[in-house]
């Protein structure tokens, strides 16, 4: 029999999450298992990216670290949205500085009418191992938040085949044959309810579905292309784990995104007035959303617009963030600085 | 004595843009003028792209061209927002397939301090030799548009060096060197000024600023490093001359945009319905918004999106067009079906 995970000592997360009472908002930030970390950068010259994202001791390593050394109050799992294109058979590589390549990407309907929905206990094992371990090295200090990306933005990657700035290729793909884009994100929504399942089952304690380009499709199109598909999967996970939803760029539908009943995540353009406003006041928690570019500010001026941000947002059904990935530059002294800025909010 | 100007036999623009009856919107496309036009792409191989808009002959050339071949309702100068950076002193290259790239960015406050309002009439002569040239080579068949870059967006290529998907470059240089920033923006607000003054004094009849950038800031930062120098160069231009402001992304500030009396371009993501709540209905005139990546569509969906797009944004003070720049590998045919649609759209 498995040993029990240790208990939770710190539980602001998953408290914001359900709506509760919390005496300071909890904080965490986007990518921070990773990237501006000096020791994850040493690391990263002894495995490559998909070695760290394989071996649960060093998904266990990685994702501790700014839980120790940032002291965030939660863990979020080193891993990548593109570990679901992999579990479907595509060939990607994740080279420093380059960015992901999809050496076998989408280019016709032929090539999704060859998928099929994998079973992710065989093909995501070992990311679900990584959250086992993870769990006992977190020793109950934080939650664990497991994610997956949302259809709509895997399939840019897994038929643009890299990251480009507006992912025309995959936009034509889709408004050229809308029935093979629908099977695709289909097909993605299946595994990726699974797949999200699977990681509640081996010990995430919340998750989230990353839509990073959701905002590169027009209000009509995301209705279409994006929404259906995150609300199936809210449908299906949000009573096994609370979810939350971050779609990069959505500002027009915060709205929808909040009747899901999930957690909704922002981006840095939308002011926590008018995001208060869009989804009804507090009937949801609210993730966010400092531009990342303003932690390579000077550090008062992280201080101030930190502060700034928790003020407007309130503390209660809030969860201080960034407002996406935070940058491979940042400062590791303005990270603590944020940090540190949101666990004082309530003293100030 | 110069030679007077042809009568201006389509005003359908002009109208739109003064809020006067249409009887149909008039039609033309961001970047119209080259990219996916075949004898467009055949002077690209003989002609560099700076030549290309330092020859008036050339620039009338390819600005006729999709009056011509197209049929729109107004000419837009053949040009690049950059222009204003050579201007300052940048040497910026354009090679196809690369984008921009600035030899010599602004890399510290010390590279701005040496900076000073050129003479426009010196440094972009060429510029207004091509518009007078252009006035003439249409023989009054449409209106011309002339165009800059906004004072944020051509900060962001000027110290980030070349293209790039978030800027952080020139982002990290405002938030450490906020004054040094300010000012930047303000010579290129003052050069803006001077630019745009001289285009419509050497004929352009209507102008539209880019801000194809703007987006990139949060709701606070648009307000400090874009939306004033916006304000100060509506109020210069607008007794001069019609002004379109488009700021890609700027969903959070449309009514700001519109009070400054301006026509207000939208980006795709904003629908018809809401971005007349947010200018207050029919007090300004509001021009877009198809995503440029639907004109990769079949030809009955061009022609169906076309159509719902003018029926909701209706037929007076609106000028139909895309959300943002058309791209290079738009078929033809699909841009003359958007043109023609809307044109029909009166008797359908």
């Amino acid at each position: 029999m498995a040993t029990p995970f240790p208990p939770l000592q710190n539980d602001l997360l998953l408290r914001a999450l359900r709506g509760e009472a919390v005496k300071r908002p909890p904080v965490w930030l986007m990518r921070q298992a990773g990237r501006y970390l000096p020791d994850y950068i040493k690391l990263r010259e002894q495995h490559s990216f998909w070695e760290r994202c394989e071996k649960p001791e060093l998904v266990a390593e990685i994702t501790k670290m700014p839980v120790d050394q940032i002291g965030t109050d939660a863990a979020i799992l080193f891993s990548d949205i593109l570990v679901t294109g992999r579990a479907l058979g595509f060939n990607i590589t994740l080279n420093e500085g380059e960015g992901p390549r999809v050496l076998n990407p989408v280019r016709s309907p032929d090539d999704v009418a060859r998928l099929a929905v994998p079973n992710v206990h065989d093909s995501l094992g070992y990311v679900l191992a990584g959250i086992e371990r993870t769990r006992h090295a977190l020793g109950g200090k934080v939650p664990l938040i497991g994610f997956a990306g949302a259809p709509w933005t895997l399939l840019c990657y897994l038929v643009e085949g890299r990251g480009t700035p507006n992912f025309y290729v995959a936009k034509e793909f889709c408004f050229r044959h809308p029935e093979a884009a629908h099977r695709l994100l289909d097909i993605l929504t299946q595994t990726t309810i699974a797949y999200l399942e699977a990681q509640v089952a081996a010990g995430a304690q919340a998750l989230q579905v990353f839509d990073s380009w959701a905002g590169l499709l027009g209000f009509t199109d995301f209705q279409h292309f994006s929404l259906p598909y995150l609300q199936e999967i809210a449908r299906a996970i949000r009573p096994k784990a609370p979810l939350i939803l971050f779609a990069k760029g959505v500002w027009h539908s915060l709205d929808r995104l909040a009747e899901t009943g999930c957690a909704v995540g922002l981006d840095w353009t939308v002011s926590a007035t008018r995001a208060r406003y869009l989804v009804g006041n507090n009937r949801v928690t609210l993730q966010g959303n400092l531009d990342p570019a303003r932690l390579l500010s000077p550090p008062e001026e992280v201080v101030r617009r930190t502060k700034k941000m928790v003020g407007n947002f309130g503390t209660q059904r809030y969860i201080a963030n960034l407002g996406h990935g935070i940058l491979p530059n940042t400062p590791v002294e303005n990270v603590k600085l944020f940090v540190q800025t949101v666990k004082e909010f309530a003293a100030s």
